[in-house]
């Protein structure tokens, strides 16, 4: 089969591709080629792959070949991100709504109705002033949300819905939650934090917390994140059920308890490295995230959110035991 | 001040010209000028008067001229109905969608934010197979919409409150409930009836009723509906709410109810001239809208429904007269 990764080149893109080659086949079928899509290149050992076919350039402009193309399958996950999305809102539009639309027109127009996952976003989840958010998130809970970027996630999951319901592809949503413990180095997100003072700690470095200790996150680790897509990728159209998009599961923690599993892996001076300086502005964006997910259509197809942070923290160290400090080292 | 009503040449939209018109002032403001867009023009009672210019045109393609124009309020009702948009997906995201972010972004380059009123509609609430339908459909339910159309006016809700977020525009998007009774000739939609089983039998024509007596449905009259539009405009920021949509109110009648008013109105001569004939297509699509309304946020401005259906006949029959047959004459 052949498959279609936008995003391809990026953390999650690039962890699916290595993740889909290793196991060989998606929902039974021999994968005989991975396009990888993106503004650059995939790292050398994808392309090392006979598989691998890189395609680089905005995702727009390819699209016009893509409907002279049959995929098998479509995980479409490339993006701009929540910050350049606030800061140019045009450039917001045009990557994150025009591109689907015209992946979506590609993949209608090339006319077997392939598989689609579309990767969606906790971040259409926010608190309107009028309608603030439940304390529990289901996947019946209406989004409204309170970024450009979740915006665009959630007019894409109702464009995939429709393309799918008139038969032009097979699509489903899943919304990723905050992934952690993501690795490289300390970005502007505003969830940034949640990664950092993680793996900052563990390469020996300071970090700054900016919200409170008690502070409640819904996580979910990376390789639960790709499990969760392959899944719903899997799922009989029916068991997926309808098509509106699924909440994937997260892990509901505190910053404190996140800490306390830094600690119970690579010691006191690990935790000692994070310091708190709260962030008015960052504790206002992360205090209008949904800290508690119900996923309930994923836990039907077998998900599960990480069993807690500690296996997280240990998932992030088998990953990447080259930045790693241990306690005798440090 | 300056006002926009696309769609102004439509049955919703002619009558709130006509309102607003009647009524001089709009937020405690004077009306100058009501600049009415749409393809075709508005009827000579309109034209003759000197505030109304008209537009001919499609919208999309009046948005670049509108970028050089300050209107100080819009009420932005123009839409491709839903059998045209299932019939033609692409016409149906052109008329919906693009001419929208056309005029968003027309409004957005004019730099002066005005207030705008977006028509969204009950179409965007539909029975997502995974996701059945509440009995009660409120403020917060989330929209599983099951028609393009549907799809198209949830997007254009998005896009609403996300320009509205950013400064561009004052926006406030209201659900539209099943308007009736609707003048003039019978249409392919599959609401028609609800408008057809009370006009036709007033001037003395035989109608069908597609669906059982005791099938429910939320309806408001054309008044309420202009009224609903009307408060949402002069709502104080704060008293809207959020930037969310909010449901106008609809009284839930069953269609058996709907023709002992008309009996009630008009008599049994009337009544007996409705037949029927179940249609199973249009049962489906019926029995997939929502029948029971709860909506909050318009009834804290004040908004409510009409108080019964033989209130909203006798309205008909009041704007209406040439088309009516009396008892006598009947």
């Amino acid at each position: 089969m052949k498959l279609l990764i936008t995003g391809g080149a990026g953390f999650i893109g690039a962890r699916l591709a290595r993740t889909l080659l290793a196991r060989g086949t998606l929902a039974g079928r021999t994968i005989e080629r991975l396009v990888l899509a993106d503004l650059v290149p995939p790292g050398a050992a994808l392309l090392a792959d006979a598989r691998v076919q890189p395609r680089v350039g905005a995702l727009r402009e390819q699209c016009a070949a893509l409907r002279e193309e049959r995929f098998d399958g479509v995980f479409h996950l490339a993006s701009a991100v929540s910050a350049e999305c606030e800061a140019d809102f045009d450039l917001g539009l045009a990557s994150n709504l025009d591109s689907t639309r015209a992946l979506l027109d590609a993949l209608r127009a090339a006319g077997n109705a392939p598989r689609l996952v579309f990767a969606s976003s906790v971040a259409v989840f926010g608190s309107d002033p009028a309608l603030p958010l439940p304390p529990v998130v289901r996947d019946d809970t209406l989004p409204t949300p309170q970024s450009s970027y979740g915006i665009h996630k959630f007019i894409c999951e109702q464009l995939v819905a429709d393309y799918t319901r008139k038969g032009f592809i097979d699509g489903r949503s899943a919304r990723l939650m905050t992934v952690a413990v993501r690795p490289g180095r300390p970005n502007a997100a505003a969830s940034g934090f949640l990664s950092g003072i993680i793996r900052e700690p563990l390469t020996g470095l300071e970090a700054v917390c900016p919200v409170a200790p008690e502070t409640a996150v819904a996580l979910a680790s990376p390789a639960r994140t790709i499990e969760g897509l392959i899944t719903v990728y899997e799922a009989e159209r029916d068991a997926f059920g309808g098509r509106t998009a699924l909440n994937l599961p997260a892990l509901t923690v505190r910053v404190s308890e996140m800490l306390d599993a830094l600690e119970a892996v690579a010691g006191a001076q690990a935790r000692e490295r994070v310091r708190f300086e709260r962030d008015p502005n960052i504790e206002r964006i992360v205090g209008g995230w949904p800290s508690r997910i119900e996923a309930g259509r994923s836990l039907r197809l077998g998900l599960r959110p990480d069993v807690d942070f500690r296996s997280i923290v240990a998932q992030y160290i088998e990953d990447h035991p080259a930045s790693i400090i241990t306690r005798r080292q440090a």
